[in-house]
């Protein structure tokens, strides 16, 4: 049985990342992990005509510098899962097409990046994929003037307001090969505590974030004592130190153990308010920092908990509140 | 190996229909198929305040139907897979929520279904879920005003338009129970053929079909006279022309075996034009009809290809064309 616990499970057959790759905007090249990103552009358009087409050229460069570092073809990767924020996904349809390989569009607002791990462990795990590649991206511009305003309205922002990581990160998962692997999953559950300030996401998803460590801690029996790192998605200050209070009061110390990819990847100079997110926010950290930092065995046990905000600007103009779901994936050495 | 020829795969598992759902709107419940809908509303808000709600209220009233049908509860089942049109897959994200189940969102456009059944087959079958639900939906109104124009403009529409299917479909898989099972299953690739006509569904999507159906001949060796009925999404009468010609071309005679859901649901007299569209329009016709004719015995034997323009009215503005995505699941009894 490959279940533990009520939500929790173990993947048998060896997953290994075989390869990854992340590129980003000039702010997060400008911020403290600027060093880990070798692949960023100055031009906020990354040479393409409007921001979203710069959000699929992303997408479309991850793939392929994945799979040129990884030394493999399109035609062995069975399958990829991809998604982003934009409406109908446009940064993963328009950057998927052209590659030929069996796609999977999901849509876990900034959860996705583990939202595709997970779907492609349990593939691979299953015998149904050998290599299969996940990958995410978000754009500021593209996802300020979709969510919020158009950045030439100059709208003032709010202190819990989090800035949409320029970005794109994509995996490339193999069975039997490579490393860190994938050992354990745990797919999120819709967390809804009535959330409606379009400016504070780190709010709306701590909770999932919450409720999805605390089920993995009892499904597992483990404390964060048994992980070197772990790592919510895009939370930011806001967030984290709900998190942080929260785990302190169930009684699980999480002390320095505890980061969160939004508050990484931006420092306090950078006008960035409470962090970084959107699905390029962790899944650029993940590539870019722990993926290479897990290689070097800087950290060999990591919990990577992504968090999404499903937040609909239609839905909070009728008044509803904003879901939040927070995926988890543990990579070991 | 479970892999049959480029991207087919045999689901080894006995992967069964436990239960099925559908709810439609007044005009469904008026066409050729109305006497298979048991759950309608003559109201095409649904009782709720707003379109998109209504959407959403179909979900849930799709998936408590399914599980007070399979005489099973949430707790045990393992994974929800569900998606819509709405951005931010709202219908979904609304709709799944308050079942504390653990949620995969998914973005296919009108493919989602399939990539539903597809993605739950995958996890049954290895030995991560026992029990698994797949959810999609769409909604004309709430679909016109974010993809076309709000109503209220009355917009004239073009001979080729389709019309999208107010409605709703949820299928519960399980491990070793129910019936039809799945027995094949055929992810899609992006099919871009460059149509940029935004009230051309049909033909936007019909290249991907072609595609999906031709590679699932020739990954299987068989031919349209080893299935009963091969049923593509809602490619409607002009897709649906594009696809029967085409494979008449490539000598697959599909002669009368071959039908269109968008095609199904509505009757000349429903001013449709070219027939029904939406996730909602396989999805309610898949649960309202083949399944249950399927239990009949009707058909033992059928291919569903659900197909997918993956439009977004805001690349369309930026002079891209429409990406589409067909794919397949092969339902036997």
């Amino acid at each position: 049985m490959k279940k533990i616990g009520k939500r929790t499970f173990k993947i048998e057959n060896y997953v290994g990342v075989s390869g990854y790759s992340s590129i980003v905007g000039d702010k997060e090249k400008k911020g403290p992990l600027g060093h880990c990103f070798e692949n960023y552009s100055e031009d906020e358009y990354f040479g393409q005509e409007t921001f979203e087409k710069a959000e699929a050229f992303m997408q479309r460069e991850v793939i392929r510098d994945v799979i040129e570092k990884a030394k493999t073809k399109p035609e062995d990767i069975d399958f990829i899962y991809a998604g982003d924020l934009l409406n109908q996904c446009t940064g993963s349809n328009y950057g998927v097409g052209g590659f030929d390989i069996s796609y999977f569009g999901v849509y876990g607002a900034c959860s996705t990046m583990a939202e595709t791990l997970i779907l492609a462990s349990i593939s691979i795990d299953g015998g149904f994929a050998e290599k299969t590649l996940c990958v995410t991206s978000s754009h500021f511009c593209a996802a300020e003037r979709q969510f919020r305003f158009p950045l030439e309205y100059g709208a003032q922002r709010s202190s819990t307001a989090q800035w949409t990581v320029t970005g794109a990160g994509g995996v490339l998962l193999s069975k039997n090969e490579g490393f860190p692997r994938i050992t354990e999953i745990s797919p999120g559950v819709i967390c809804d505590k009535k959330i409606t300030d379009i400016n504070n996401m780190g709010t709306a998803m701590a909770p999932a974030a919450i409720q999805t460590l605390i089920s993995f801690f009892e499904d597992t029996g483990t404390t964060p004592e048994n992980y070197d790192l772990i790592l919510t998605g895009d939370l930011g200050h806001v967030g984290h130190e709900i998190v942080s209070d929260f785990l302190k009061r169930e009684n699980y110390d999480a002390k320095n153990k505890y980061h969160d990819c939004g508050m990484l990847i931006y420092d306090h100079s950078q006008d960035a308010h409470s962090g970084g997110s959107g699905c390029g926010c962790s899944a650029s950290v993940l590539c870019g920092f722990v993926l290479p930092e897990m290689r070097k065995r800087t950290y060999k046990n990591v919990l990577f908990v992504a968090t999404g905000a499903l937040m609909s600007p239609t839905m909070v103009l009728q008044g509803e509140s904003i879901p939040g779901i927070a995926h988890l994936v543990r990579f070991e050495v």
